[in-house]
């Protein structure tokens, strides 16, 4: 079960009208928003989809509404991750009803489980699971590093398709690719879009960037210069892409800042709501000003 | 609100045939066991109960069980952690309904919030919470540490009844109890129970003891011995908890070695069933059969 | 070679008049006003002592001007941890000429040494030392936790006499005694003050209290009545031990706090400069006046 | 003062015939055999060069023979990284004298400087520095991350010449560039050779190559590959190098692996003694064997 992905596929933030309902409309711009900037899958329900925030049913609406407005125009990945192993496989099923392409699993998030465990869990898994499966590394969040040899051992697992790294680490990124280099259909994805650059030019398959949320185009065009080997555009884009990073993202002062300056921005342009789920909330208005002379500054 | 616990407070092993199913039988003798050994309270949904691996109609079921078992013998606490803000606030409600006498409730664990959100977070949550609430400070799973000055500022709250300090930290626990020696009304629970004898010989009220699963006298023993300053007996009993510790929950090679042996143990007793939710399994026969020596060899 | 040692050995503060000049006079003033405090015993060149920022030759002045002010009234502790296997031997055998009665020895503290590792440059050095050893555990310097089981085979080793754990975690120090509950002669101290009260009730040996050089009856009154079995006494005096912990090293906003208020209060006191060297400095005036408040309102 | 440093400017391994004495022959040979491969330059007293482990004595005979023996083929760099401030200042006047061309300095590493303690600390000693001084981010060793910020507000100092990052953390080294952009004299070198190819193809200066002990024409032509802009060369020689990670610097247990492999190594090219100073000491037979094997199937 291969899933021959590349590119940009962003991680779509969920726009919320309060803690329980989607802002239906909101998620209905963003989504062709995103889309009109050129990227080559979309993946719901993920750490800046808010997913874990999530109750049940807004993550089923989530599911239903992307697929049905993507309409196959690219693949549509969907995250699974939970600490309780029936719901991952309920959200599996309920995203191969509705026509997604894969779905994506951290490791449960409470308990840290110890890397046999996790092998252990995952062979589980895909046996109960309709579709393709991406493994995704994000030890910021569920406290376990996946190693290398562990996604050596689960690639050869017929449905897993490949990795989502968010881990920050590219001597990882580059270890993993190196086990796996007699591989080909495995995918490397990785979660920081500071590190899309180097990724592409070293032979990754692409990126999960949460500002493709806001200029989608800015990260496909990133991607392309780098797959073609445009070195002088993969390093003016890749400046433009840090810039955000050293701006926007800096705003607030706590972990939440992507999360809520992301959603701001997006409020800003006019495409949805900036609620956010607890534990964090919306920017107030000081922040709100900060973002909106940031991006009046921006070039992009 | 306040609530007037003091003692040992069993996190309850949830006993399970399957990972949907509760072993009802299982769960019915295993809260008369512990209820047999004294004990001063039940707290249902912790971490040593598995509530973030269990999905919300056996975490429902639990409650329900628990209450209408105990049928006010002994205060029920019911953990209400969740990522989901409406999930926690639905099983408080669920709680209350059942009789229990207050919730617990542990930071969110996959995003990690500041210290300043983590205040919002509960003033917000309390307005929606028909019993009192516990603190639960636990960073080994949800990777934030409440500040001192965050659990005072909270402990102004009417609903906060009380803090459970399962960081293993002694010396934040008394850093806390000295902010709050004017507020008599606030119970101070720690959760480790190598740590029980010293906080309750320092004033401490009680301990949260997953020990007490399988041995509750040997608990309540302790507790009452340090509670009354007999120091003889404390130091004797004390010995023996950590005996336990260096022996008992160290079969097994990952974090998940104190579960497994205590549902190893309590099987072995003819209590409950063994499973243990994912990403952990049981004990296989090679580790269960150490338990069982180590069994035999305890004079508790 | 055993060391009977119990009770208060505080780690000396180091006083400095720059930072390559031992404030000499400060230093006897300090050592005179500790032992008056009636203190079991005396560390210099801990942690609290500064050691690793101080220059070979204002250590060895250390050692020989404690060994002589000191004259035998109480035994004298010397650290000798370093990153240069030889240089700790120089200064153990140092130590031994001027008639010191131990040596303490952290890990190196550049490299992080696995336990075997650490087991093997322990069984090295104590053979090179004219002294008994105590084995220093401080994770938070060094970045290396002892284990239990290293603690459990160093002890074996006729030259290691007894531990001094830094790491704050009380579950660690009853797992390490429970290890060695047969053997008698084997010392432990507790490194954080806050954990004094506790460690003593238990069974532990006695403090390295680091404010001991501020107001050496308190923490020796503490040890007193916690030995003694005064539970009341006991609980009083931690209070206040949990009060200056809560104050007077809270000032300041970095992990320097604690040093720069201990320097801070003994040079308000009369009794020495408060340099403290690089890394750090001393407060500025905003934090003194802090420190001379607090020190006011408090009742030791 | 500028360095106008670009390429390839390994850090020497210290060749011992035991824990006090260099391997003077070895050193020269080393010495030699890294050259030979076309080098930028040599950093000598770093991580890789146990400089922590090393007493002053050795320290200083490195950096005289490093000199001596170099004549200006290439500049030499020195690591003056200490936990006693006047001993790095030592150092770097020894380096002064003996025509080094500029200093490398981490933050001390036992205690943990904040931030503004780290700029006040780098301030003064600049001040006494007769030569440019490199920042040194290692935080796997020193505790101590060295904020973006912190590294903007240094980079003003007139003798602050550069960045040797080893964080591994390439988000990091992406935004300290991006904030020093409009600073073209500024020098940033990255550590882990697994991030060479990607930090020059972005427009980094280059790097400080462990390998390159071994290896130096592997690591020469990864860099001008990536400065040229051939990406084919670049990715090909890139995954040999992420092969000698995943293979060689993986025998062994601890962390301390890549110093014994490299060491090992070098001794089994009849380069050096293969000694490692404590808390380290050289791989055993088993480990050498499977070293040689790799050794053997490598095609570098």
């Amino acid at each position: 079960m291969k899933v021959p992905l590349s590119g940009i596929v962003p991680p779509v933030v969920t726009p919320l009208l309060n803690r329980d309902s989607l802002d239906e409309e909101g998620f209905e711009k963003l989504v062709e928003h995103i889309l009109a900037g050129g990227v080559h899958g979309l993946f719901v329900l993920g750490t800046t989809g808010e997913a874990p925030s999530l109750g049940y049913n807004v993550r089923s609406e989530v599911v239903s509404r992307a697929c049905r407005q993507v309409n196959k125009r690219v693949p549509v990945l969907v995250g699974i991750t939970d600490t309780v192993y029936s719901e991952s496989v309920a959200l599996a099923k309920k995203a191969a009803d509705c026509g997604a392409d894969a779905v994506v699993l951290a490791p449960p998030y409470y308990f840290s489980a110890g890397q046999p465990e996790l092998i252990e869990y995952v062979q589980h898994m895909v046996e109960d699971l309709p579709l393709p499966l991406f493994l995704y590394n994000m030890p910021g969040c569920t406290k376990i590093h996946m190693d290398p040899e562990t996604v050596r051992h689960l690639a050869q697992l017929d449905k897993v398709a490949g990795l989502k790294d968010s881990s920050g680490n590219m001597v990882y990124f580059h270890k993993c690719r190196e086990l796996l280099k007699d591989n080909d259909d495995f995918r490397f994805l990785v979660g920081p879009e500071e590190l899309l650059a180097e990724s592409v030019l070293l032979g990754g398959h692409g990126g999960v960037c949460g500002g493709a949320n806001m200029f989608p185009q800015l990260y496909v065009d990133l991607y392309n210069a780098a797959k073609s080997g445009d070195l002088a555009t993969t390093r003016r884009l890749h400046q433009k892409v840090i810039e955000i990073s050293n701006t926007v993202y800096r705003v607030g002062k706590h972990g939440s800042s992507f999360l809520k300056s992301v959603k701001t921005v997006l409020n800003l342009m006019g495409i949805c709501n900036d609620f956010v789920s607890e534990p964090f909330h919306r920017f107030r208005t000081s922040e709100r000003d900060i973002i909106q002379k940031l991006l009046d500054s921006l070039e992009v």
